[in-house]
Protein backbone atom coordinates (compact mmCIF):
# COMPACT_ATOMS: atom_id res chain seq x y z
CA UNK A 1 0.00 0.00 0.00
CA UNK A 2 2.47 2.48 -1.45
CA UNK A 3 0.51 5.23 -1.99
CA UNK A 4 -0.92 5.51 1.27
CA UNK A 5 0.20 8.22 3.28
CA UNK A 6 1.08 7.17 6.42
CA UNK A 7 -1.87 7.39 9.38
CA UNK A 8 -1.22 8.98 12.45
CA UNK A 9 -2.69 6.75 15.44
CA UNK A 10 -2.20 8.24 19.06
CA UNK A 11 -1.61 5.50 21.97
CA UNK A 12 -0.29 5.21 25.42
CA UNK A 13 2.44 2.76 26.06
CA UNK A 14 0.92 -1.20 26.04
CA UNK A 15 -2.84 0.14 26.70
CA UNK A 16 -5.01 -2.38 25.04
CA UNK A 17 -7.55 -0.19 22.84
CA UNK A 18 -4.24 1.10 20.82
CA UNK A 19 -3.15 -2.21 20.71
CA UNK A 20 -6.26 -3.22 18.85
CA UNK A 21 -5.80 -0.86 15.84
CA UNK A 22 -2.04 -0.88 15.80
CA UNK A 23 -2.54 -4.84 15.35
CA UNK A 24 -5.38 -4.19 12.44
CA UNK A 25 -2.97 -1.76 10.76
CA UNK A 26 -0.27 -4.59 10.99
CA UNK A 27 -2.28 -6.74 9.32
CA UNK A 28 -3.36 -4.77 6.47
CA UNK A 29 0.15 -3.41 6.01
CA UNK A 30 -0.82 0.03 5.98
CA UNK A 31 1.92 2.72 7.32
CA UNK A 32 1.47 4.65 10.22
CA UNK A 33 3.32 6.60 12.24
CA UNK A 34 2.56 6.34 16.12
CA UNK A 35 2.81 9.17 18.60
CA UNK A 36 2.64 8.20 22.13
CA UNK A 37 0.39 10.55 24.27
CA UNK A 38 2.22 11.10 27.61
CA UNK A 39 -1.32 12.84 29.35
CA UNK A 40 -4.58 12.06 27.15
CA UNK A 41 -6.34 14.81 29.78
CA UNK A 42 -4.03 17.61 28.22
CA UNK A 43 -5.21 20.11 25.90
CA UNK A 44 -2.78 19.53 23.13
CA UNK A 45 -4.89 16.07 23.08
CA UNK A 46 -8.04 16.69 24.18
CA UNK A 47 -8.55 19.12 20.69
CA UNK A 48 -8.46 16.04 18.84
CA UNK A 49 -9.88 14.09 21.27
CA UNK A 50 -12.32 15.53 23.60
CA UNK A 51 -12.87 12.37 25.57
CA UNK A 52 -9.34 12.48 26.59
CA UNK A 53 -8.35 8.41 25.56
CA UNK A 54 -6.27 6.57 23.47
CA UNK A 55 -6.47 6.04 20.54
CA UNK A 56 -7.01 8.34 17.99
CA UNK A 57 -6.35 8.13 14.10
CA UNK A 58 -5.99 10.73 11.38
CA UNK A 59 -5.88 9.81 8.12
CA UNK A 60 -4.71 12.14 5.84
CA UNK A 61 -5.69 9.82 2.72
CA UNK A 62 -9.19 11.06 3.86
CA UNK A 63 -9.10 13.88 6.05
CA UNK A 64 -10.52 12.10 8.85
CA UNK A 65 -10.12 12.38 12.63
CA UNK A 66 -11.78 9.38 14.84
CA UNK A 67 -11.39 8.28 17.79
CA UNK A 68 -12.67 4.68 19.47
CA UNK A 69 -10.91 1.80 18.77
CA UNK A 70 -14.09 -0.12 17.49
CA UNK A 71 -15.16 2.69 15.03
CA UNK A 72 -11.20 2.81 13.80
CA UNK A 73 -11.62 -0.68 13.33
CA UNK A 74 -14.35 -0.28 11.16
CA UNK A 75 -13.48 2.53 9.15
CA UNK A 76 -9.42 0.54 8.82
CA UNK A 77 -11.48 -2.45 7.05
CA UNK A 78 -13.86 -0.61 5.24
CA UNK A 79 -11.27 1.67 3.63
CA UNK A 80 -8.65 0.04 3.34
CA UNK A 81 -8.95 -4.17 3.17
CA UNK A 82 -10.25 -4.28 -0.21
CA UNK A 83 -9.38 -8.02 -0.37
CA UNK A 84 -11.45 -8.60 2.70
CA UNK A 85 -8.45 -10.31 4.58
CA UNK A 86 -10.04 -9.17 8.05
CA UNK A 87 -13.62 -9.56 6.99
CA UNK A 88 -15.84 -11.72 5.44
CA UNK A 89 -18.40 -11.71 2.17
CA UNK A 90 -22.06 -13.07 3.54
CA UNK A 91 -24.17 -10.19 4.76
CA UNK A 92 -25.10 -12.07 7.91
CA UNK A 93 -21.75 -13.04 8.57
CA UNK A 94 -20.90 -9.25 7.79
CA UNK A 95 -23.43 -8.57 11.26
CA UNK A 96 -22.00 -10.80 13.56
CA UNK A 97 -18.46 -9.65 13.09
CA UNK A 98 -19.91 -5.97 14.47
CA UNK A 99 -22.01 -8.03 17.15
CA UNK A 100 -18.51 -9.49 18.27
CA UNK A 101 -17.08 -5.88 18.13
CA UNK A 102 -19.70 -4.50 20.25
CA UNK A 103 -18.93 -7.36 22.89
CA UNK A 104 -15.74 -6.33 22.50
CA UNK A 105 -15.63 -2.70 22.94
CA UNK A 106 -18.84 -3.14 25.54
CA UNK A 107 -18.43 -6.54 27.67
CA UNK A 108 -14.89 -7.42 27.41
CA UNK A 109 -12.98 -4.32 27.35
CA UNK A 110 -14.73 -2.25 30.12
CA UNK A 111 -15.31 -5.06 32.78
CA UNK A 112 -11.61 -6.66 31.99
CA UNK A 113 -10.63 -3.29 32.57
CA UNK A 114 -12.44 -2.68 36.20
CA UNK A 115 -10.80 -5.76 37.07
CA UNK A 116 -7.08 -3.99 36.63
CA UNK A 117 -8.46 -0.72 38.61
CA UNK A 118 -8.98 -2.78 41.25
CA UNK A 119 -6.17 -4.98 41.54
CA UNK A 120 -3.48 -2.40 40.65
CA UNK A 121 -5.00 1.12 40.95
CA UNK A 122 -7.99 1.42 43.74
CA UNK A 123 -6.93 3.82 46.54
CA UNK A 124 -8.27 0.90 48.80
CA UNK A 125 -8.03 -3.10 48.85
CA UNK A 126 -11.82 -4.12 48.41
CA UNK A 127 -11.97 -7.70 47.88
CA UNK A 128 -15.35 -7.78 46.81
CA UNK A 129 -14.58 -5.46 43.96
CA UNK A 130 -11.96 -7.76 43.12
CA UNK A 131 -14.24 -10.73 43.16
CA UNK A 132 -17.06 -9.07 40.91
CA UNK A 133 -15.22 -8.05 37.96
CA UNK A 134 -12.91 -11.48 38.40
CA UNK A 135 -16.17 -13.14 37.69
CA UNK A 136 -16.72 -10.25 34.75
CA UNK A 137 -14.11 -11.61 33.39
CA UNK A 138 -14.62 -15.70 33.55
CA UNK A 139 -18.08 -14.78 32.42
CA UNK A 140 -16.64 -13.55 29.28
CA UNK A 141 -14.67 -16.30 28.97
CA UNK A 142 -17.03 -18.88 29.26
CA UNK A 143 -19.05 -16.81 26.79
CA UNK A 144 -16.56 -17.65 24.17
CA UNK A 145 -15.60 -21.19 25.22
CA UNK A 146 -19.53 -21.50 23.97
CA UNK A 147 -19.49 -19.80 20.73
CA UNK A 148 -16.16 -20.82 20.10
CA UNK A 149 -16.80 -24.68 20.51
CA UNK A 150 -15.43 -26.82 17.75
CA UNK A 151 -14.23 -23.47 16.08
CA UNK A 152 -11.24 -22.08 15.24
CA UNK A 153 -12.68 -18.57 14.83
CA UNK A 154 -15.73 -16.41 15.14
CA UNK A 155 -17.38 -16.31 12.66
CA UNK A 156 -17.30 -18.29 9.24
CA UNK A 157 -14.14 -20.42 10.37
CA UNK A 158 -11.38 -17.54 9.26
CA UNK A 159 -9.09 -14.98 10.98
CA UNK A 160 -11.54 -11.46 11.28
CA UNK A 161 -11.13 -8.45 13.32
CA UNK A 162 -13.20 -9.64 15.21
CA UNK A 163 -10.90 -12.52 16.48
CA UNK A 164 -8.02 -9.37 17.02
CA UNK A 165 -9.54 -7.23 18.35
CA UNK A 166 -10.45 -9.10 21.60
CA UNK A 167 -6.43 -10.37 22.09
CA UNK A 168 -5.34 -7.65 23.91
CA UNK A 169 -7.56 -7.46 26.33
CA UNK A 170 -7.78 -11.21 26.68
CA UNK A 171 -3.89 -11.37 27.28
CA UNK A 172 -4.29 -10.17 30.81
CA UNK A 173 -6.12 -13.61 31.58
CA UNK A 174 -2.55 -15.31 30.59
CA UNK A 175 0.11 -12.50 32.02
CA UNK A 176 0.97 -13.32 35.35
CA UNK A 177 -0.26 -9.96 38.04
CA UNK A 178 -2.23 -8.20 35.82
CA UNK A 179 -5.09 -9.31 37.85
CA UNK A 180 -3.76 -10.90 40.74
CA UNK A 181 -0.48 -13.22 41.15
CA UNK A 182 -2.28 -16.44 39.99
CA UNK A 183 -5.72 -15.46 38.00
CA UNK A 184 -5.07 -18.19 35.58
CA UNK A 185 -4.76 -21.30 37.96
CA UNK A 186 -7.14 -19.79 40.70
CA UNK A 187 -9.69 -19.99 37.76
CA UNK A 188 -8.50 -23.23 35.95
CA UNK A 189 -8.60 -21.06 32.73
CA UNK A 190 -6.84 -23.92 30.94
CA UNK A 191 -9.07 -26.78 31.90
CA UNK A 192 -12.71 -25.00 32.00
CA UNK A 193 -11.79 -22.83 28.99
CA UNK A 194 -9.78 -24.70 26.41
CA UNK A 195 -11.48 -23.65 23.16
CA UNK A 196 -11.22 -19.65 24.21
CA UNK A 197 -7.64 -20.16 25.54
CA UNK A 198 -6.67 -22.68 22.42
CA UNK A 199 -8.01 -19.49 19.96
CA UNK A 200 -6.69 -16.76 22.06
CA UNK A 201 -3.25 -18.18 21.79
CA UNK A 202 -3.91 -19.18 18.15
CA UNK A 203 -5.31 -15.72 16.98
CA UNK A 204 -2.09 -13.95 19.49
CA UNK A 205 0.61 -15.55 18.20
CA UNK A 206 0.46 -13.92 14.65
CA UNK A 207 3.49 -11.66 13.95
CA UNK A 208 1.05 -8.42 13.83
CA UNK A 209 0.41 -9.14 17.41
CA UNK A 210 4.29 -8.59 18.14
CA UNK A 211 4.74 -5.46 15.62
CA UNK A 212 1.92 -3.77 17.36
CA UNK A 213 3.54 -4.55 20.92
CA UNK A 214 6.20 -3.15 19.60
CA UNK A 215 8.13 -7.01 20.17
CA UNK A 216 9.57 -6.92 17.30
CA UNK A 217 9.23 -4.78 13.57
CA UNK B 1 -43.19 -0.03 6.11
CA UNK B 2 -46.08 -2.20 6.00
CA UNK B 3 -44.65 -5.07 4.20
CA UNK B 4 -42.08 -5.29 6.29
CA UNK B 5 -42.68 -8.22 8.51
CA UNK B 6 -42.32 -7.42 12.54
CA UNK B 7 -38.66 -7.94 14.14
CA UNK B 8 -38.62 -9.75 17.02
CA UNK B 9 -36.94 -8.17 19.85
CA UNK B 10 -36.12 -9.64 23.37
CA UNK B 11 -36.07 -7.11 26.15
CA UNK B 12 -36.12 -7.21 30.26
CA UNK B 13 -37.85 -4.60 31.97
CA UNK B 14 -36.89 -1.14 31.48
CA UNK B 15 -33.66 -1.92 31.14
CA UNK B 16 -31.46 0.60 29.17
CA UNK B 17 -29.94 -1.34 26.41
CA UNK B 18 -33.47 -2.86 25.07
CA UNK B 19 -34.59 0.39 25.44
CA UNK B 20 -32.14 2.19 22.72
CA UNK B 21 -33.12 -0.41 20.33
CA UNK B 22 -36.68 0.10 21.18
CA UNK B 23 -36.26 4.01 20.42
CA UNK B 24 -35.11 3.42 16.82
CA UNK B 25 -37.43 0.75 16.19
CA UNK B 26 -39.84 3.26 16.87
CA UNK B 27 -38.12 6.39 14.95
CA UNK B 28 -38.61 4.35 11.71
CA UNK B 29 -41.83 2.69 12.47
CA UNK B 30 -40.32 -0.62 12.07
CA UNK B 31 -43.00 -3.00 13.18
CA UNK B 32 -41.73 -5.20 15.92
CA UNK B 33 -42.95 -7.76 18.71
CA UNK B 34 -41.15 -7.77 22.07
CA UNK B 35 -40.88 -10.83 24.02
CA UNK B 36 -40.08 -10.04 27.73
CA UNK B 37 -37.23 -12.50 28.76
CA UNK B 38 -37.46 -13.29 32.84
CA UNK B 39 -33.68 -15.06 32.79
CA UNK B 40 -31.50 -13.95 29.85
CA UNK B 41 -29.18 -16.87 31.59
CA UNK B 42 -31.55 -19.80 31.24
CA UNK B 43 -30.79 -22.18 28.50
CA UNK B 44 -34.44 -20.71 26.33
CA UNK B 45 -32.72 -17.61 25.59
CA UNK B 46 -29.01 -18.64 25.62
CA UNK B 47 -29.42 -20.59 22.82
CA UNK B 48 -30.84 -17.34 20.98
CA UNK B 49 -27.84 -15.41 22.53
CA UNK B 50 -24.96 -17.12 23.90
CA UNK B 51 -24.13 -13.95 26.02
CA UNK B 52 -27.26 -13.96 28.39
CA UNK B 53 -27.83 -10.31 27.85
CA UNK B 54 -30.38 -8.59 26.26
CA UNK B 55 -31.31 -7.20 23.82
CA UNK B 56 -31.20 -9.52 20.78
CA UNK B 57 -33.30 -9.66 17.50
CA UNK B 58 -34.40 -11.58 15.12
CA UNK B 59 -35.45 -10.46 11.99
CA UNK B 60 -37.58 -12.68 10.52
CA UNK B 61 -37.06 -10.52 7.00
CA UNK B 62 -33.43 -11.15 6.62
CA UNK B 63 -33.48 -14.63 9.09
CA UNK B 64 -30.85 -12.96 10.69
CA UNK B 65 -30.14 -13.37 14.66
CA UNK B 66 -28.30 -10.43 16.33
CA UNK B 67 -27.00 -9.15 19.30
CA UNK B 68 -25.56 -6.48 21.21
CA UNK B 69 -27.69 -3.05 20.95
CA UNK B 70 -24.87 -1.15 18.84
CA UNK B 71 -24.98 -3.88 16.66
CA UNK B 72 -28.35 -3.82 16.01
CA UNK B 73 -28.95 -0.21 15.79
CA UNK B 74 -26.14 -0.36 13.25
CA UNK B 75 -27.99 -2.92 11.38
CA UNK B 76 -31.61 -1.32 11.75
CA UNK B 77 -30.97 2.00 10.59
CA UNK B 78 -28.51 0.41 7.25
CA UNK B 79 -31.24 -2.20 6.35
CA UNK B 80 -34.27 0.25 6.98
CA UNK B 81 -33.10 3.98 7.01
CA UNK B 82 -33.59 4.32 3.14
CA UNK B 83 -34.67 7.82 3.69
CA UNK B 84 -31.82 8.77 6.21
CA UNK B 85 -33.55 9.48 8.83
CA UNK B 86 -31.48 8.70 11.77
CA UNK B 87 -28.13 8.84 9.76
CA UNK B 88 -26.21 11.33 7.83
CA UNK B 89 -25.11 11.70 4.24
CA UNK B 90 -21.51 12.58 4.52
CA UNK B 91 -18.93 10.34 4.85
CA UNK B 92 -16.67 11.64 7.15
CA UNK B 93 -20.02 12.33 9.27
CA UNK B 94 -20.91 8.85 9.01
CA UNK B 95 -17.79 7.87 11.15
CA UNK B 96 -18.24 10.21 13.52
CA UNK B 97 -21.61 8.40 14.33
CA UNK B 98 -19.83 5.54 15.05
CA UNK B 99 -17.47 7.10 16.79
CA UNK B 100 -20.00 8.05 19.07
CA UNK B 101 -21.72 4.39 18.86
CA UNK B 102 -18.57 3.04 20.14
CA UNK B 103 -18.13 6.05 23.08
CA UNK B 104 -22.05 4.88 24.02
CA UNK B 105 -21.19 1.14 24.13
CA UNK B 106 -17.98 1.23 25.50
CA UNK B 107 -17.57 4.66 27.42
CA UNK B 108 -21.40 5.24 29.01
CA UNK B 109 -23.03 1.98 29.38
CA UNK B 110 -20.54 0.39 31.09
CA UNK B 111 -19.41 2.83 33.79
CA UNK B 112 -22.99 4.35 34.56
CA UNK B 113 -23.85 0.61 34.51
CA UNK B 114 -21.15 0.24 37.75
CA UNK B 115 -22.10 2.84 39.05
CA UNK B 116 -25.60 1.55 39.21
CA UNK B 117 -24.76 -1.38 40.40
CA UNK B 118 -22.18 0.11 43.41
CA UNK B 119 -25.20 1.70 44.58
CA UNK B 120 -28.04 -0.51 44.25
CA UNK B 121 -26.67 -4.40 43.84
CA UNK B 122 -23.39 -5.07 45.36
CA UNK B 123 -23.42 -7.48 48.29
CA UNK B 124 -21.31 -4.41 50.69
CA UNK B 125 -21.49 -0.95 51.07
CA UNK B 126 -18.35 0.42 49.06
CA UNK B 127 -18.23 4.56 49.30
CA UNK B 128 -14.67 4.71 47.36
CA UNK B 129 -16.39 2.52 44.81
CA UNK B 130 -19.42 4.98 44.34
CA UNK B 131 -17.41 7.80 43.85
CA UNK B 132 -15.05 6.39 41.84
CA UNK B 133 -18.70 5.58 39.29
CA UNK B 134 -19.92 8.57 39.82
CA UNK B 135 -16.86 10.53 38.57
CA UNK B 136 -16.89 8.62 35.85
CA UNK B 137 -20.47 9.98 35.41
CA UNK B 138 -19.20 13.39 35.50
CA UNK B 139 -16.68 12.48 33.57
CA UNK B 140 -18.34 11.50 30.52
CA UNK B 141 -21.17 14.17 31.14
CA UNK B 142 -18.09 16.79 30.93
CA UNK B 143 -17.20 14.89 27.58
CA UNK B 144 -20.36 15.10 26.47
CA UNK B 145 -21.25 18.97 27.44
CA UNK B 146 -17.89 19.98 25.67
CA UNK B 147 -18.50 18.43 22.34
CA UNK B 148 -22.07 19.74 22.11
CA UNK B 149 -21.25 23.49 22.90
CA UNK B 150 -23.26 25.58 20.80
CA UNK B 151 -24.86 22.55 18.84
CA UNK B 152 -28.36 20.89 19.34
CA UNK B 153 -26.93 17.38 18.27
CA UNK B 154 -23.95 15.09 18.34
CA UNK B 155 -22.97 15.56 14.57
CA UNK B 156 -23.88 17.25 11.37
CA UNK B 157 -27.00 19.66 13.62
CA UNK B 158 -29.22 16.67 13.04
CA UNK B 159 -30.89 14.22 15.23
CA UNK B 160 -29.30 10.75 14.78
CA UNK B 161 -29.15 7.03 15.86
CA UNK B 162 -25.99 8.36 18.10
CA UNK B 163 -27.67 11.03 19.99
CA UNK B 164 -30.67 8.69 20.61
CA UNK B 165 -28.19 5.80 22.05
CA UNK B 166 -27.29 7.58 24.63
CA UNK B 167 -30.71 8.33 25.86
CA UNK B 168 -31.52 5.56 28.62
CA UNK B 169 -28.04 5.60 30.35
CA UNK B 170 -28.24 9.63 30.58
CA UNK B 171 -31.42 9.03 32.10
CA UNK B 172 -30.16 7.77 35.49
CA UNK B 173 -28.44 11.05 35.99
CA UNK B 174 -31.90 12.92 35.98
CA UNK B 175 -33.81 10.44 37.52
CA UNK B 176 -33.76 10.47 41.54
CA UNK B 177 -33.03 7.30 43.30
CA UNK B 178 -31.19 5.28 40.86
CA UNK B 179 -27.00 6.33 41.25
CA UNK B 180 -28.42 8.00 45.00
CA UNK B 181 -30.64 10.17 46.21
CA UNK B 182 -29.27 13.24 44.76
CA UNK B 183 -26.87 12.47 42.01
CA UNK B 184 -28.25 15.46 39.63
CA UNK B 185 -28.16 17.82 43.21
CA UNK B 186 -24.69 16.81 44.45
CA UNK B 187 -22.63 17.10 41.05
CA UNK B 188 -24.22 20.22 39.98
CA UNK B 189 -25.51 18.40 36.67
CA UNK B 190 -27.44 21.67 35.84
CA UNK B 191 -24.91 24.07 36.45
CA UNK B 192 -21.88 22.45 35.00
CA UNK B 193 -23.25 20.85 32.38
CA UNK B 194 -25.74 22.78 30.77
CA UNK B 195 -25.42 21.91 27.20
CA UNK B 196 -25.43 17.96 28.06
CA UNK B 197 -28.91 18.32 29.76
CA UNK B 198 -30.37 20.20 27.40
CA UNK B 199 -28.95 18.17 24.30
CA UNK B 200 -30.63 14.87 27.01
CA UNK B 201 -33.96 16.91 27.05
CA UNK B 202 -34.30 17.36 23.41
CA UNK B 203 -33.85 14.06 22.58
CA UNK B 204 -35.46 12.25 25.13
CA UNK B 205 -38.56 14.30 24.96
CA UNK B 206 -39.24 12.22 21.79
CA UNK B 207 -42.28 10.59 21.51
CA UNK B 208 -40.52 7.19 20.22
CA UNK B 209 -38.48 7.44 23.80
CA UNK B 210 -41.87 7.24 25.89
CA UNK B 211 -43.12 4.50 23.59
CA UNK B 212 -39.95 2.68 23.67
CA UNK B 213 -40.35 2.65 27.80
CA UNK B 214 -44.02 1.36 26.96
CA UNK B 215 -45.30 5.06 28.84
CA UNK B 216 -47.59 5.72 26.03
CA UNK B 217 -48.66 3.51 22.44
Amino acid sequence: MSDIKPITIYAHGIGPNPIKVLIVLEELGIPYEKIEVDNPKAEEYTKINPNGRVPTIIDPNTDLTLWESGAIIEYLVETYDKEGKLTVKDAKDKWHLKQYLHFQMSGQGPYFGQAVWFHRFHPEDVPSAKTRYEEQITRVLEVLDNILKDKEYLVADKLTYADLAFVPWSSIVTTPQVVGPNFREKYEVDKKYPNFLAWHERVSSRPSVARARGEKK
